[in-house]
């Protein structure tokens, strides 16, 4: 009987379109032109690297796309068990008519030229979403993102904003501010104008969402102009050479103005806590991230305290905190759960952590997932295992666990997975 | 075959009469006079404050019982997939009839006036106690509380202490203590005295324990006389301005005192550790209360080997503490589980937290469940729900995973619903 | 359907022989001689003391093994819900034909002489070994171990470092150090010759590894020969008066160069991280160590970016740090997930844990257990308790989940269970 049910109801979670609400889609070239597009994703790189594969071999310049498959399905069979594994398959079965179960030296060059003949139509994208049931992609784009030549009713602008908050002593990074806000970024004044243009041109281009990355180290606190103006000229005039304490003061300083100009333009501001950068720094491209999961939401205390009419959508990277974010969502009107991050967007973890949030936070207040996604090929197998996780839950904890009829576990299913999104984006 | 094995087992553990071995009741008014009792509680106004509704809306000075309801219940959908709202329903079944799965507009009204009906009934309290199979409750007794008026052998008392640990600077408990015990609570001796009597007091009127709740932080430790009483000083000249330095002092003067009383008139002294106080400072009434979960009982290494003749049961806060308290009672011979506290008291985090200590701990050193209540009719859905989520574990991990028979499983599971609170708690 | 896969895939991981790769076993007394072997071991002795019974009548000396065997069965019945327990009677049935499911007064002197007779036989470690379908065994030795009397190839040695790294003050630990290696253990230059000196005698008696467990604060790092030159002469010098400066430089330097010889001599390095020894020192014999859970393997950022070329099976203490093994595995080549140890080593977390290893580190990086016996009887039952968690994933994740066929379930749980192990150990 469950079985049975997990399948119905992840057959009616999947009969309707939806948005993700955070990708790393590129809005000028959303799909991928080669099956080197999808398998240069740092999951399987960095799968790969890490099962033996040398970095040089995966990154060597100027390496043509199909040499890139071939030596990356040599080395796959290391990462059969994986969910991410799982994930390609399914795009090749779902997108490319795949037949087999597993990828290796007999099968993958049919795949590779099927797949470059499909994604060689010109709506191939389009194709892609419709198959996805996507009808919108929420973006991660830098501040300094011309946002043209796209539509943005279906590429939705997001404002990322890591590189003021983390990389402002940078010259690359002051120098971009400047060009794209005409600011200098060495006053309190000057950061809150500039930032406060990038609001205005991201909100006029139908922008969503503010988002950020946090080191598990990060306390947000309000610092005084003073504070700031002293940090901040540090800054300008030491670049990445300034102490650790005006790089602090002056994160501290950009993140809160960051909020309060969310708080203007009524705009959410994603928080994604907890990752540290370049742990392993001989590591492929973008799999060099780690983490500590000893964090706190209590970091996060004052700044949830001070900005009561700002929503944040908050993403951990470790299935430890998710008790706290489920308990902090469940006090604070301001806090929202929003999907399953990273290292914790595997089944066993997304199952405790979603099961833990559909008991205890309202279920208008749960984003259930986004996909992360660097090309759109991605979000369909993602989402497919978050609904077949989900479809389980709904099952085993709602309907057989607390009696409740199918049609009721759905629409809850359905609210975590499509309505909040449209709600607390303010679609 | 699971189901139905769930199904039974069940039904065997809610077969015979069990004592609540933590509540918040107050023996002069154990059950609710209306509904607006039972959606007072602190899990609807906070989850409904969380949803949206505001704090004015629910606290407003001499709002009248039923239009409290109404308003409440007219901001219940988006809780109604929670645990709690789950609750709320089960309640209205068993006590009142009510026939829906969802309160509303339409039906609130009926069932308010009937649930007053059957609430004004003299008898009801000893109706909830009956149907709800309790043959007593804990309570959680202000160190003042004059214990009087109620029949000590069904509401049975319990010294709560924080006030005394972590509050001895405030004037209101100075007076207090004086007020209840004749002591000034100026000097380690008179705090001495003092608690002493209290311990006399609360024990001549059948006190089964001492308890208190503990921030995370906090790491008990031997204080010397000198130290405290020149911290205890500084509190009675200084009241709530004395130093953060004073006031550790003071409270691990007086914590390890109560513990030394426990030692005297072998009484548990129940250990509720990891929460934060009003961290969201603008929420509704006991709303407030959030946490930070890297806390570990490697904290209160000095007490448990300082005191191996005292029996702590301790509860944590976090699902992620549940480890520790599971390893640290399978090592400590003092040391016992003791319920799903608060965040942790919702299904998923009771199932993975139950089979754990089930597995690993003495079947006599878990005390499986407590209601935590502060209106009697809250017993019955709460410990329904743990029953189920019991009968589950041992269903699946003890009939199913290790070849038990389900009258094997059932003992074990009566062991840790009601045997264990009398043979702990010395009744 | 499910129970029937989980029944089948069980058989299939029972139906081939592998090697455990974590033992205490004494090589030259592999087997128990009498119950008393058994019940000893310290699972049953601290849980029978955490559960009432006292010390003194534990470990009372010149204690008669029947007599010690009668006290211990007569203090079981508290234990009779634990994982533990159900090692100790599947042995008996296993074994020696019992065929109750507890043990009573009233039939352990029974099996207590029939044990006798079995245990008596010359052939009995080898009639466990094939029973239990274990081809080899490594082994945990002193690094003064002299390795001889026994055959390498089933008992494999592995160099245990924990003396080295942490007691290096200890006067014993000194002159252990001079009479094996000849060298004073007082400069980096006769540490460096004298460990070297231990790699070779172990690498040339079949060493497989080189293992040590840490403390949870340990955090190692490179120190400069200068430092630890100076910190070698303090440690000299005081002994275990030594600063705790220079016993923490002194064993930031041993170990890492005890990781420069695994990198000459091609040996993994185990690292089993996360306990606390003495937590309560008035525990039965090596029932006293415990753990704090707020560990990070961020604290081996720079041992796991230095040494590429080293593999590290790496175990925790804790099931709040797997997600992080899991993650540190999926990026770091040289990390690889290792058993379920001691407090995390019981079915509900063995779940959580194995299934978010199999999701996302490589195949090829994943050994899946290790019994850490101290006799050899105890393979059987808690490799058993594996390979039934084991199969309950791969049925439950993998076949029923995933859609995976069993033979390639099988596959899987073959790899972590058997081939692993003797792909990582090199044999």
């Amino acid at each position: 009987m469950s079985l049975e049910l997990r399948s119905q109801i992840y057959e009616e979670l999947s009969s309707f379109d939806f948005i993700d609400p955070h990708t790393h889609i590129d809005a000028l070239k959303p799909a991928s032109e080669t099956l080197a597009d999808i398998l240069g994703y740092h999951y399987y790189t960095e799968l790969a690297h890490s099962a033996g594969m040398s970095r040089e071999a995966i990154e060597e310049a100027d390496l043509d796309p199909k040499e890139k498959v071939e030596r990356l399905v040599s080395n796959l069979e290391p990462l059969q068990n994986t969910i991410q594994y799982s994930w390609f398959i399914e795009m090749a079965q779902e997108f490319f008519g795949f037949q087999d179960d597993v990828i290796n030296r007999d099968n993958w060059e049919a795949l590779y030229n099927l797949a470059s003949d499909h994604m060689s139509k010109s709506d191939w994208a389009d194709q892609v979403l419709k198959k996805s049931r996507l009808k919108g992609v929420f973006l991660t784009n830098d501040f300094d993102d011309p946002l043209d030549g796209f539509d943005t009713n279906i590429y939705i602008p997001c404002l990322r904003t890591d590189d003021l908050v983390f990389h402002l002593g940078k010259p690359e990074v002051r120098k971009r501010f400047v060009e794209s806000t005409g600011q200098e970024a060495g006053t309190t004044e000057s950061v809150r104008a500039g930032t406060l243009q990038l609001f205005r041109t991201f909100v006029a281009k139908n922008a969503r969402a503010c988002a950020i990355s946090l080191p598990p180290h990060f306390a947000p606190k309000k610092i005084s102009d003073a504070a700031a103006d002293q940090a901040l000229a540090e800054l300008a005039s030491k670049g990445v050479e300034a102490s650790d304490d005006a790089k602090a003061t002056a994160a501290c300083f950009t993140f809160w103005t960051l909020a309060e100009h969310c708080r203007e333009f009524k705009l959410p501001f994603d928080l994604m806590i907890g990752v540290n950068r370049s742990v392993y720094s001989a590591g492929v491209y973008q799999g060099q991230d780690l983490y500590d999961s000893r964090v706190s939401l209590i970091q996060y205390r004052e700044l949830f305290n001070a900005f009561t009419d700002v929503t944040f959508p908050v993403s951990v990277l470790a299935s430890v905190t998710n008790q706290e974010l489920t308990s902090y969502s469940w006090i604070f009107p301001n806090v929202v759960t929003n999907g399953h991050w990273w290292y914790s967007n595997t089944p066993t973890f997304i199952e405790h952590d979603a099961a833990a949030r559909l008991e205890a936070v309202p279920q208008t207040k749960q984003i259930g997932y986004y996909s992360d996604m660097y090309k759109l090929e991605f979000a369909l197998p993602k989402f497919n295992m978050y609904k077949r996780v989900l479809a389980k839950i709904l099952a085993e904890r709602f309907v057989i666990g607390r009696g409740w009829s199918e049609e009721r576990a759905v629409k809850l299913g359905t609210a975590v997975l499509r309505d909040n999104t449209e709600l607390i984006f303010g679609r």
